[in-house]
């Protein structure tokens, strides 16, 4: 990538990117990229059909338990609206569980495609509510669909997509699950969980370049839905049937990002899968706060109710802290952290996923506490970090 | 790639892509993505602001005659549909000019987003017909969008944008054109044509990966659509206005796709630009029409009405002949050509477009050859190629 400055020499590595996606990923899954596939070509459709049985494999679940799996082109919001413009018949109406950006998102979609929809707010630091849902759902009999978003990035606050599945599905309706940047990483058990269909990326916990989403799903609920789709490009029914016929993407695949994301599950298996990938985004996570914290730093969200995938942290209460300023500035020693998306708080956001380890905390970290130096903001007391436990005995 | 026989080594290069895309690229195009990039990062807004302002001097408009253009993550197809989605009211009626799978496929679009529309169909040897075109537009005056395929890479057979837009013109209505395989290399007058909306892909004449579309279009006639689109992701005025908010796109990006586009508009500028790209296609078009007809085999399309994109051949009449067998051997020879995809006759096509230079087209017909030896299959005697002057007197 070109630099502003044309006679810095070139950079001698990319700058890490502490973000939600796309992310860092390894130098191995971009070289997959170097080569050309033919998109019809039946050593492609063998990568295509191999990445499809992983995606299920990963998901826990199998074809004879009746689920299937869509890649479809496009980023993430695309795999989701897809799912919405596919399966809900003009007569359905989706309740939307929002505490963030991603679920105002869904509702923005359902106003676009004119389906009726009904939203379910909780405060952006405070987690979903099953039991709220379970009044909702006793009180509207229209609503035919629930969607939930696990992780919600805009603050990464961790949703129980369990207990809202447990409900939903005691209720009869289909539940759609925004698991962007869980999947692959985060433990998540569809039939405990009643998932009728989860939409994943490639660019998030899988660690391979952004190009397509996926969408895991009951076979029987995804099929009962012929002749809804509003979209030919997001008919997720005429995307199965495609790569049943013939193996194929409908439409021009994006071939090199298909094949750096079948590296990528390649090394999803080396490092362990998921629980290992878990355990590594934790530590990272952990080191994070403990790190931050040490430098006055406060977390928006409780540890409770915290996800290891990205955390919130409140600006400086000192006025002259700039967040352009303050971004510029890490930018310049090689790291990428992502501005807040929080409408009820001032936050920046710094993201433990991706092709990052403890070290690279750490080295943030030490350029965090520099750039606070250099630029002379005054940050707060640091503060003990509270314990997940003690947290729990709080509430 | 992985290929399917363990035991064999790796090739020694990717097998060459005779397709109307993904094609074969160059390596230091595909070297481009070896970088992580951050979507937000202002260093990726200034390429993707850059790739924007390359598009619009690469279709000779500019932002002072009122052209803009958007990019859109997804296929070719993503993007010819955000323009139905996103510009036709509800009381719209599209005319779709039809000769090939491009055309019939933008009236599935039409019937699965439930706008009105009428096909005006020729024979997929014979270009969409202007006098039609006008006869229809008199006769139906709630038509009020008209689209047609420049080249219809089902055959190859390239159809007269300017006549047809300017009778749609003539007649007030908004013309679409589909220039997924065009664009970049053969000439597109937007003025001349009355073009208000072009789409294209990374994948095609620009000979980068894919994973984006982009819609050059004039701007009035797209800001004037307000309210209309019915897919979120595919909200062509959502796109622009975040591109122009802050340079971003409003979801995920495919941020190596455009590192390797910017590297492609590069190279296209380095071998001189559309024309010398042009001219490289015709003489690889050229060379293997002339080798194909020395070797037996007939063009289906008459030469007046073929492109250089991509050449459809008709299968030989051995009824020995069997395209998988020898697609398959043309593929142990390292060379990848594509089925037919003609209602109207048995053929397979052939192209002539990504790094792909005169030479590669020796070394195809030399494989053909000796694929048609092995394989024993009659082909008929060879005839003369006919000059377009002698087509041209001819009918």
């Amino acid at each position: 990538m070109k630099t502003e400055t044309n006679n810095a020499p070139p950079p001698a590595r990319d700058k890490l990117l502490f973000t939600p996606g796309p992310l860092t990923t390894s130098h191995s899954v971009k070289a997959a990229m170097l080569h050309d596939a033919g998109s019809w070509h039946f050593e492609f459709n063998a990568v295509v059909d191999s990445i499809r049985e992983r995606l299920l494999k990963l998901g826990g679940v199998s074809r004879e338990q009746g689920y299937e799996v869509v890649l479809l082109q496009g980023s993430g919001t695309f795999g989701v609206e897809a799912v919405f413009q596919t399966c809900v018949p003009n007569d359905g109406k989706v309740l939307v569980l929002s505490n963030g950006a991603y679920g105002e998102r869904m509702i923005q979609m359902l106003k676009h495609a004119r389906i009726a929809h009904v939203a379910l707010r909780t405060g952006e630091d405070a987690p979903s509510d099953p039991a709220a849902l379970d009044q909702a759902l006793a009180a509207d009999p229209s609503i035919s669909h629930v969607a939930a978003v696990h992780c919600e990035t805009t603050t990464g606050v961790l949703n129980p997509i369990d207990e809202l599945g447990i409900v939903t599905h005691r209720h009869g309706r289909t539940y759609i699950v925004d698991a962007m940047s869980s999947f692959g990483a985060l433990p998540i058990d569809f039939a405990a969980c009643h998932i009728d269909f989860l939409i994943s990326s490639a660019n998030k916990c899988i660690e391979s370049v952004p190009g397509f989403s996926f969408v895991i799903c009951r076979r029987d609920v995804l099929m009962s839905s012929q002749g809804i789709a509003r979209s030919l490009s997001l008919d997720l029914i005429a995307q199965l049937t495609g790569f049943e016929k013939n193996g194929q993407f409908r439409y021009t695949p994006p071939t090199h990002a298909i094949l750096a994301f079948a590296q990528a599950l390649d090394e999803l298996d080396t490092e362990g899968g998921p629980a290992a990938r878990n355990a590594r985004y934790t530590r990272n996570h952990e080191t994070l706060v403990t790190g931050m914290r040490a430098l006055g730093f406060h977390p928006y969200l409780k540890p409770a109710v915290q996800s290891c995938i990205i955390t919130s942290f409140l600006f400086p209460t000192d006025p002259e802290f700039d967040f352009n300023t303050f971004y510029r500035r890490l930018s310049d020693h090689g790291y990428l952290i992502y501005p807040g998306k929080i409408s009820q708080a001032d936050t920046f956001r710094i993201g433990s996923i991706g092709r990052i380890f403890e070290a690279d905390i750490h080295a943030l970290l030490a350029a965090i506490q520099q750039t606070v130096n250099e630029l002379g903001i005054l940050v707060e007391t640091p503060t003990p970090l509270p314990t997940r436990e003690a947290e729990a005995n709080f509430n």
